[in-house]
């Protein structure tokens, strides 16, 4: 049984987030803000993540976008932004991946999310849908949508 | 002396797109466009190439963001946002990526890319910065930016 945490901003998660490949500005951003005491110990990051013992293996994050920004739903609605999904390598096909995605969608709100590395497989195995791709608004990304009813894509 | 071409949507560039490794919806949904007769032949595609011989060895695409979307500049312009900047592995460390990039700040209009990989020496090479990490309008990208002069990034 797999258990999903909100991730506390200390120096222990900071420190593990530079496992991850997808480290970059976000994280060094909290480091800086941590340091300077910007950030108070403890406190929510917007990530969620799973450990095995005390070792951080799987993360993601998790944004709430209101509705008026949206332009992958209809009707415009609030939804859950996905990034950074990841499961340290040797603990990949163990389902800590599939249990943060079901931990996201246990909010019931559309979700949506970018994947920056080829994982197709996982994301329709997920009940994830390819947009339609439309230039202005996807940039040369690849976004997929999830909802978990009465709702459909943008076209 | 290397040439930078626009490419023209047609049989050939759609098959040659499949060797880069960020091939995705956008090119997909070109594909299908261009099969179901909704793209004519030969018409101007949003990348930029470079030929070894009659081979595409190189790519980016480019967009014009207009000034009611800008979020990065100060003051608000008109930028490009640069995409897919890839080079096919046999063909690095030649010099192809630096002549798109050049080739993209010729417009003199500030650039914004989001590289997918880590290419963090390329790009400071090239003169791009990290903007300072925004959550709302970054959602755990890694913008970088160039200006020609004149404008600073928004903080």
């Amino acid at each position: 049984m797999l258990k999903v945490e909100r991730l506390l901003v200390n120096y222990k998660t900071l420190e593990e987030f530079k496992k991850f490949r997808e480290y970059g500005i976000q994280e060094l951003s909290m480091l800086e803000d941590f340091q300077s005491n910007m950030i108070e110990n403890n406190s929510d990051s917007p990530f969620y993540g799973i450990y095995y013992g005390d070792k951080l293996v799987a993360r993601m994050s998790l944004y709430r976008v209101d509705k008026r920004f949206d332009q992958y739903f209809t009707p415009k609605q609030d939804y859950l932004e996905l990034w950074k999904l990841e499961v340290l390598s040797d603990y990949q096909g163990k389902g800590y991946g599939k249990t943060l995605v079901e931990f996201a969608k246990s909010f019931r709100l559309p979700i949506k999310t970018n994947p920056r590395v080829k994982s197709g497989d996982f994301w329709s195995k997920m009940k994830f849908e390819l947009v339609k791709y439309d230039m202005d608004r996807d940039k040369g990304e690849n976004p997929l949508v999830w909802h978990p009813s009465g709702t459909s894509n943008q076209s």
